[in-house]
């Protein structure tokens, strides 16, 4: 079992905590641990469940309560993390403190190339729409200019590049704005819906019922690196999923830097040479790793929710209303789709499912980008 | 791997959480979940460390927050926990929140006997000293009531027992007076130092460097069932053992009953019948793989700790006053001191170690208790 450890890793976590279920730190403290990572956990809320339940009970961290914490880790000498995987602030405040505390532990490490790296997920919406207060998009676009990967998804990449992404053409293009904009050397947009994007180039659109996620590290001119895999898409919405893929990328891409070799540890980011194809990057083999592990979670999920629902039957009292019955149906069917972490834990540790990453060759580009 | 998991079992921990380091519910959630358990993790406090450091900033949750948070699990239908774990909380009137929440599960459960179990740590103090106001005593003693196993340690269970246990005589006298004035069916006294008590009976008192953890589970007609394990001690203090403890023995407990079948799992408190001997009590088959489990870990932690300490030798900076050299020293210390928990996983799924519990028979126990 210690063979299927990643290299020791110490990370700073930084997102929400919810009692009930997994997501946020809630999520990703255990699936790192799992992994072999010691994982300090900074708890940006505290509530009850996830949001997704459409109600909720508990406290938000003040940004003030976010900086104490980290003075109290400093002040004893308890700063000495490899990595910082920061996730939902409730607040741009908050976005700012959580900002405060990336740079100091970059400062800290400019000596050190890549003994410190920061994986940074702009919290900010999904769907098309915007799910914490506009004040918080500034506040991140200042804020990634410092970290090495980011993992927004489809439309957080949009709002952080302005480019409305409709085509791979406008994929490639806001991927190539971020690089550029931020400064930002990894890049991964987790779950792209490619069948509804228009076709461009040659490789073709995977089928209706995948996943897409594109990723890119860049070269040393600032150019995109892009790679892709597609993962069958599970008939469930699942929260939590997008800190168990940012949880998971930690550990693989710690475990892949190291396996590369060649220096590439202590090289300012993690960045590989330019002859490193898109393919062979340590972004994209930790990304069919993290994929796989997802799967397979996610896949017994889903057999373990239809068998919880089926079980019960749907709700059915004459007591209650229409409104309250629909509203106890949902709670009942929110629950019933919490992620299976603790007893699917082999599957993190020895991903099975072997995912296959393409290269997204320059003739696939549109002209602008070749 | 998945033929190491416990049962499954769904455990509310409500405790402290701590950012870097593991104690609390830092501690507990990571042993149980390791095990196979579902954890909820309600966190009493919110501190950048455990307070061994002498330093710490963070928050304390007020008794309406914890109140608040369970409300948030109730409205959403999240309330189905087989075991509640209640460990440190910061105020009387915390103790007495918690106490209202193991109350209203306990409540839920009174149809179905033994489908919720209360594993409360009272903790108080250590050491033959309080570190928590005076008025707490008084709130866990009247939660203690409602709890089906206690976790004392020697301190807490003078305290709650009123008997100072200075010899076999009085410890057998302290359990007694627990079982009786709380009427709580199991207890167990973690880390008494039996080489300092005086000698009674026959069994001889194990040598200076063990620690001897007793335990007991009453039979119908109240009277202790009492059994004792000995460990060797390592020669180091390590914080959150006693979490690890509390965390371990309700994974091994749901197991040892789970496997002792004849209806004890749906037997009221997980009472075995009077006939079972005290050696092979669930909670005896229990403890002995959590000692197991924790003395290989804290083996390891003890040379990661040595290791860590004569890497970077004592804290020499000639600009510090002596005061603040030996208070670098101490921060340096007590962090070489944190468990190492992650990466030694396989030995809470595994435990080694062959302890012997042995039963403390009739005619070790003083007259009055014969």
């Amino acid at each position: 079992m210690a063979d299927s450890l990643v290299p020791e890793t110490r990370v700073l976590a930084v997102a929400s905590h919810v009692v009930y279920g997994h997501v946020g730190n809630s999520m990703a403290t255990f699936v790192m641990q799992s992994l072999g990572c010691e994982v300090a956990a900074l708890n940006t809320v505290h509530f009850s469940n996830h949001t997704g339940y459409r109600q909720f009970k508990g406290t938000r961290a003040t940004a003030q309560e976010i900086t104490d914490l980290y003075q109290g880790l400093r002040q004893s000498n308890l700063t000495d993390f490899d990595v910082l995987l920061s996730g939902y602030a409730p607040s741009a405040a908050a976005v700012e403190a959580v900002g405060s505390i990336g740079i100091d532990l970059q400062q800290k490490a400019k000596n050190k190339p890549g003994s410190f790296f920061w994986v940074l997920d702009p919290v900010m919406g999904d769907q098309g729409r915007l799910y914490v207060n506009d004040d918080v998009v500034p506040a991140y676009k200042k804020t990634i200019h410092h970290a090495d990967l980011i993992l927004p998804n489809q439309f957080e990449a949009e709002v952080l590049s302005g480019v409305k992404i409709t085509s791979l053409a406008t994929l490639a293009e806001a991927i190539t704005a971020i690089h550029r904009t931020y400064s930002v050397p990894h890049v991964i947009i987790t779950s792209v819906q490619l069948f509804r994007l228009s076709q461009s180039g040659s490789t073709p659109n995977p089928p209706e019922n995948f996943l897409t996620v594109i990723g890119s590290t860049t070269r040393s001119d600032g150019s995109p690196r892009l790679f892709r895999v597609d993962v069958p898409a599970l008939d469930c919405f699942f929260s939590g999923t997008g800190d168990m893929f940012a949880a998971l990328t930690v550990a693989r891409l710690r475990e892949a830097v190291v396996v590369a070799g060649n220096g590439l540890q202590t090289t300012k980011s993690w960045v590989s040479p330019d002859d490193v194809p898109s393919s062979a990057l340590p972004l994209a083999q930790a990304t069919v790793k993290v994929l796989s592990s997802m799967h397979s979670v996610l896949e017994r999920t889903l057999e373990a929710r239809d068998a919880e629902l089926a079980a019960a039957g749907p709700t059915q009292n004459g007591d209650l209303g229409p409104e309250e019955q629909q509203k106890q149906e949902h709670l009942r069917r929110t629950k019933a789709a919490e992620v299976r972490l603790v007893r699917n834990v082999r599957f993190l540790r020895d991903p099975l499912v072997q995912f296959t990453v393409q290269e997204w060759k320059k003739e696939d580009l549109p002209a602008q980008f070749q």
